[in-house]
């Protein structure tokens, strides 16, 4: 049975939450602002509004990165907070910064996908790993919050937090891997990027 | 009497629930941001500014056609998530696609109304049709992850869950007529879509 | 004590109303983005920003404005949601058209505030009440929804449902009559539009 | 135990949060957007893109800045309501008012890091002052309606009723100074808003 103080603490922890997935669900939400309807002369033919749609594909391609990446990034706060039976204004605090960092990811993807063919990638990939490694920190930050402060509710299983314990290990230096990369090419870059983001949705596929 | 762990199940699919419900709403709000004052020469008459009013027409009615459509999609996603008890990875993801084309669906409306008197409108029908294509397919795959992965809550109705089988079973396939008709004329693809989406009404509403 | 299934319907009715809420926020948050930073010359003087920024005073009216217009349509909906134990799809469909309408009032807000001292201000006034005598038969649909689908949760006070059937009388035909006064002046549609707000508001204070 | 008037009283106070929760996560959501991809020319350098990213630092600045006050500010909104059992429609307009001016700030914000080392500064600084001075009149409006409606939860410590009503206090004629500081230099305002800003900050961590 759960006593009255722990009833009241998991709805603050619910009240986190759902100001988190509100965050999550405007972020993601905003993402398609960026697909526009392109301008074609209005004697233009058919042929030049398919073309004109087709010339868009860097925006389809950073709509769909973005999205996806937000999810899973959503996915995994989720799965955090599924062990968690009460808050501390560390907690919070940690949570707003990374809240702030998921909503610039939109910024960082539409930079990577706009400079990806032109001279300035590397600088670009610099910027989006880079902000991959601020988020990652952010996780970190949220982790310890709940770990040190003892805030994981009653029956949190073992197993899952130490999957996570391990997991959160090789996020911040294989981003700061990521960003130095981008020396390199961009390529390498998208390439340790890409990775991690199959292996964070398998994280929480497996939990 | 519920158990614990219905209980909690129960609340993991009440977050994803608030979590796409939130989607759905920034969405559907932000179809609103299309409705632009129109400029007129600071000594414009009143009858230039209902001109142009007038003149925009296609946005009043490009706003009207998304706003209804999202809602019936909020209703149907609404419909399948009252049979469902609990969640599983693989819904999570299936959702997270449906919400993904969702947010799509402001931007190939536009489209539509924009083309649609000018010599690209079949391939914007295409576009328009192709899109709720993938949204059927975004259907197929959460209603296959709620069946096979048997997550109905206890006392879902077979009744129910029969109707909604036989009905996802023609969405593709008349959207891809719908896309295809776009060749012979965008006045095809229009009449299939909203065909189908007074079916779709209807059929949120009989159950 | 209450029954599995009337907890079942006000679960129903809490995902409505929030819904709706998520709409509403999203709405009234969004007024914001049309206060803009104005444009000075770097070498501008003080004097010149506030200049620029007083001259802006149409978008500062028509920002609270809009609002509070949209804050007393939220508290309105709340009261008659207090009301509502279970849903139907009528009443789903009667709220969606009320979302639908709401989130049309910004714009006509700043249509009206952009020409209220210009040539075509009678137009915006007209269209500005216009879009209220819109929005007040979304009112009457679904409380016509909520009375004759007998939607009524057990102890709903038949004080307030009374009060609400005799307000919503008079809001139709005074919105019809605040539209034709724009043939007059765009200050007759004003006074009648502000004195109807100062009414929801007042009764939504009362009850 | 819980009587069921006190139910349905807390259910009222929790929709009331929620969709002041709903304002804050979009609020601070829209922040976001004013972080743009710089344009440069095709043929541009890597190092113009990387000079024209480091450029925008005053966008970066005002973003961080305006994501840490707003969710400050969602603190302490929150810090209020974990005290109140029951909502008034006093409480209802105070807080709407309140969060109409929460949606102004990245509006003050980003006027203030736009005109921080132009001529306009201190004009800039003075409207991005008056704005906390107008948001804390709302604080000192809401704690109002709690303390003389009786609204407090059975059970809210006395000791953080105390606290706050001390806080409080100090708040308007702070941020009066902080406006009027303003004559003096921009750096006395922002250092008067950034000492009250940890002290916000500072006094929700304790409670």
């Amino acid at each position: 049975m759960q006593t009255e103080q722990q009833a009241s603490q998991e709805k603050e922890t619910g009240r986190l939450e759902a100001f988190s997935d509100g965050v999550f669900a405007v972020a993601i939400t905003l993402l398609a602002l960026d697909l526009k309807v392109p301008l074609v002369q209005p004697n233009g033919t058919a042929r030049e509004l398919s073309d004109a749609l087709l010339r868009q594909w860097p925006s389809y391609v950073a709509f769909a990165t973005s999205f996806l990446t937000v999810l899973i990034m959503w996915l995994n706060h989720h799965l955090v907070f599924k062990l968690v039976g009460k808050t501390s204004m560390r907690l919070m605090l940690a949570n707003g910064y990374l809240l702030m960092m998921t909503t610039v990811v939109p910024f960082t993807t539409e930079l990577f996908s706009s400079y990806f063919s032109l001279p300035g990638a590397r600088v670009a990939a610099a910027a989006y790993a880079g902000a991959f490694v601020l988020i990652s920190i952010g996780y970190l930050w949220v982790w310890h919050a709940v770990k040190h402060g003892q805030l994981f509710r009653s029956g949190a299983p073992a197993e899952t937090i130490d999957r996570i314990d391990r997991n959160y290990r090789y996020g911040t230096p294989m981003y700061v891997l990521a960003t130095a990369g981008a020396a390199i090419s961009p390529y390498v870059t998208l390439a340790i990027c890409t990775a991690l983001w199959l292996f964070w949705a398998f994280t929480a596929t497996e939990c």
